[in-house]
């Protein structure tokens, strides 16, 4: 009895960026699963992918707490895994195999929660076969609308979360180190980083990008035009040296 | 007189990795133009694009040497500017506009000549609007393959060139500071790349992965198992210290 879920990379807004073969597992797929913030109206990973669903299609959306307490968020996880193997076990019992597909914003590998559910599907259901649909990282399709360059021959990029880098000299010696640095998940962060790169010199080398290729993008090639409260959590900032 | 150049990332070898935005746009192009290394047969991002377009489409390959000559290659580049300028407006004087397509293999922006080649459009042949298709980046694929995390919640990345990395001071200061550190282009860098992850402890630790997506694609899980000269240039390693 062949159980498997592929987890696909819808990309960070727009519905097309998903891939061809993401596109594919999503339609050869007996259940969608979407991952969705409790207290969230819907998940946006399955907005993003609904273009490529039939209207028929099953859709489980999976709640999961917005917390940093983490007995929550690993008994979440193991919630969500359970789900899944009951729902595609049921599947598999009535036709002998099941296919369920895992939307996942961005790259299923590349932050977000993918990677716990598949430790808890690891440890508690084995017989579920997980494979990876890469998908388009925000950063790079934040690149791709601004037509900022990321790195060139000998460059070196560092992606990390803003959240844990308000500190001017950890900032500092990152720039000194890196061509471009890309400080992920801006949002509340956004004064305390706009605050280090104006003391850096770096404001105006700072593109702020929000909700790429979703409606509202934004995009700000100099983070001192930002107010302080506006930053969403779906934001980041891409600081490039310069040079190619 | 509209005359438009798109880029698009066809990712770094399973021609499904390319996004549904970028299929579309080499079906709408004119001119698939695909760079080329001077003395290849082929060119690797075109050999990815190929399922995607018509038979009796256009194609124009643009050489473009293999050295580190930054004059010769500045002269490429905008022999190549120019070839596509040349082309692209001798289809918009026929048909009143041209909307050509440039393959590139990954992301346009993340390493890759399509940086040059655009600057030098800039420069001389204005009238070429330019748009990017984000593509897969080669790193990203891999982790997808290999079923390995490169980033949670809170974690950071480092991506570089491994020609530069060869130094193990260097490279024990960017593990300590990164949860993944990801090395590009290991090619002729293999030896000493491995020698330095053996002296840190972390040779197995390290996956390396080639030809990601294309016949031949190598998934190793420890660089120890590597024979020295086995690192084609479209190669890299993963080093990630662990826990999600």
């Amino acid at each position: 009895m062949s159980v498997r879920l592929t987890a696909v990379g819808v990309g960070p807004g727009d519905p097309e960026w998903i891939t061809v073969k993401g596109q594919r597992a999503l339609a050869g797929a007996d259940v969608i699963f979407a991952p969705c913030s409790e207290g969230s109206e819907e998940s946006l990973a399955l907005r993003i992918a609904r273009p490529w669903l039939r209207t028929d299609q099953r859709v489980e959306v999976l709640p999961l707490p917005m917390t940093r307490d983490r007995r929550r968020l690993e008994a979440a996880w193991q919630v969500a895994a359970g789900r899944i193997a009951h729902v595609l076990g049921g599947v598999a019992a009535d036709r002998g195999s099941a296919r369920g597909a895992y939307v996942v914003l961005g790259d299923p590998l590349f932050y977000g929660t993918f990677t716990y559910i598949w430790d808890a599907l690891k440890q508690a259901h084995p017989e579920v076969q997980v494979e990876v649909v890469p998908g388009i990282p925000s950063f790079v399709a934040a690149a791709a609308r601004a037509g900022l360059p990321l790195a060139t021959t000998s460059q070196r990029v560092a992606v990390l979360p803003a959240t844990y880098e308000a500190d001017q000299q950890e900032l500092a010696s990152l720039v000194a180190a890196f061509d471009t640095v890309i400080l992920m998940k801006v949002g509340r962060a956004l004064p305390r980083v706009r605050a280090v790169l104006e003391a850096l010199g770096m404001a105006d080398r700072a593109v702020y990008a929000a909700h790429v290729g979703l409606p509202g993008e934004r995009l700000v090639r100099d983070v001192r035009a930002l107010e302080d409260d506006e930053a969403p959590y779906l934001s980041l900032v891409i600081v490039r040296k310069g040079g190619t």
